[in-house]
């Protein structure tokens, strides 16, 4: 069978490697005999296999000693709701910063239980372009400032980390969690569903400082109230045990690979080969200022809805799947997770010349 | 490799074929060059999955057709959650049945969302029995009534349907989800964590009468507001598309075998082995009257708690696995789900009555 690459935004591609070390052991997790989604959450077996993700993730992304790891359910939507819930406070108001769909999509759920201010902190025109990061004059107002690290639909990315005085700044990461290394003590609240960077769709990752678990209001659902499922070790319910394991799996797997170091540099030199070549061609452009460029989703488009259909529809024939850019902006977008090779990136661009060569 | 019998409470074991199906094509699913929980759940084929598993459970399920299906994330506690949020009403206050630690738990969750009234429904001595099931002379006080249909830790079945007149019923069936055939126009609600009867940890179905959706209050997540996610197709939020695919080999899987009339016959011979070999025993026993005893976890002890813990660890040593009973029961625990082959129960019984004469 011919390789294929898969650019899908999410659920999107994962290692090789940890699908096949899935396969393998299918049916047969560490010889016991069953598979590991038939095994008890609470046996021996599977408190160990939590207790090394939880450490292999604290190492891989050099988690401070105040902050918790949580494994949950309900992904990033299920948090744009649980915060709220945890974290509202005296100041009885958050805000939240405006870049695209994921952090206004935040900030609508967040509206259902508490009070928000809201501001556009993303420029269009010519460009999509960050335009405001210091909220240091106003941030002492609100119980916790929250934005989004990384826009999957419009590839925008925010690299440089907002200012916001001593407020609980929280992330929503899901889109680019672990594509670097950063300095997670600037933050209260990192969260992250895990269908791009971590593992399958069904499990949520929240890392959050110690100081910041234990308000939530009463009638905050108790799979999500951070102080009850710290105590109860992520199990107060089932979790999704199989999707568990999977991210331990990525996470041995990133770990020797290099850890983060070698990951960031994988993905600067993916995206710049991909940036490089958009920049160089008259035929597809991507209209993101290059310091909120995405290393995770680079958006490019024709201009021509029609040749972007075609291009789409030949680059899946070819094996290059999952280019079409989300409904709300058209266009195309290569997802190009940790995942995803170099090779994957180079094939895109040879088609894309090619390509172009056709029907420029 | 020796076979292996999981008698494992949850997650539990899954059909060896359904396993099988998914080692096979973990890496290439319907020769796309990509696993299933890689590809995005937009796309045709993930849709079309999602549709076929809908109509195999509203088939083999036989589910009216003025019931929607909704397929989510959080489990079974999730859903103590959502339920009064999505259904309390004018009457301001459900009734909630206790029969053990499920129901009761159930109930407290409930409590940090609404007024309820609870009801022990569960005579303890000198066995333990449902003694009511008629609430019709009280029912229309309350928005809803809950209760649990199968107790899991101490192996409690409620098989008849307690009449609550016109308030809608809502049953947890997590632990007997389409053991047997049920009539489903009798309830307003059926909800069930996957991990023991549908597939892995992880995913939660939903079956819920038309007229009940969309009364949710507004602080209700929209991971879990009913109307939202009906109109969703329950894909509000990315679906744990992987567990999903697994529920829908496993439905599969039962029509194959000839429907629930078929998986009915096997889980009555199973558990009425079981139970007979008990009752012939003067060495073990169950302390579940018998109109009320599960179907799917059958509890038994020697009355001795280091006979006990012999028992399970020399169990445990011969392949029969995960034969402790729960921590807040002791004794021992055998879950035999829809799963179970007939020869796990005919190996459990072997070994009783071998480590009878040796211990007797």
């Amino acid at each position: 069978m011919r390789e294929v690459y898969n650019f899908s935004a999410g659920p999107a591609m994962m290692p090789k490697k940890v699908l096949e070390k899935a396969q393998q052991e299918l049916l047969n997790w560490l010889d016991q005999g069953t598979s590991v989604m038939e095994v008890s959450h609470r046996g021996k077996l599977f408190m160990e296999l939590a207790a090394q993700s939880e450490a292999d993730l604290r190492k891989l992304y050099n988690v401070p000693e105040n902050y918790r790891i949580l494994f949950l359910q309900g992904g990033a939507r299920g948090q744009f709701a649980a915060i709220p819930m945890n974290l509202m406070g005296q100041k009885g108001k958050a805000l939240y910063l405006n870049s695209g769909h994921w952090s206004a999509t935040a900030a609508k759920e967040a509206r259902n239980f508490t009070e928000i201010d809201e501001i556009n902190i993303l420029e269009t025109d010519p460009q999509l372009k960050v335009k405001r990061l210091d909220f240091s004059d106003i941030a002492e107002q609100y119980d916790y400032v929250h934005y989004c690290t990384n826009e999957t639909i419009s590839g925008v990315e925010i690299v440089d980390i907002p200012n916001v005085g001593n407020t609980p700044l929280v992330a929503d990461m899901s889109s680019n969690i672990l594509s670097r290394g950063i300095d997670i003590s600037k933050f209260g609240v990192i969260y992250a569903g895990a269908q791009k960077n971590l593992g399958p769709a069904g499990i949520t990752i929240v890392i959050i400082r110690d100081d910041l678990i234990g308000n939530a209001r009463k009638d905050t659902p108790s799979i999500w109230n951070y102080a009850v499922q710290r105590d109860a070790d992520s199990m107060i319910n089932t979790p999704p045990t199989f999707a568990w394991y999977l991210c331990s799996l990525v996470f041995k797997h990133l770990l020797a690979e290099g850890g983060l170091k070698n990951t960031e540099e994988c993905n600067l030199a993916k995206a710049a080969l991909l940036y490089d070549y958009l920049d160089s061609s008259k035929f597809y452009y991507n209209t993101v200022a290059k310091e909120n460029r995405s290393l995770m989703n680079v958006t490019f488009t024709t201009g021509n809805d029609e040749l972007n259909a075609k291009f789409v529809s030949e680059a899946t024939a070819c094996g290059l799947q999952a280019l079409k850019g989300h409904k709300v902006l058209g266009g195309m977008r290569a997802s190009i997770y940790n995942a995803m090779p170099i090779e994957g990136v180079k094939a895109l661009i040879e088609f894309m010349k090619e390509f172009e060569q056709r029907n420029a």
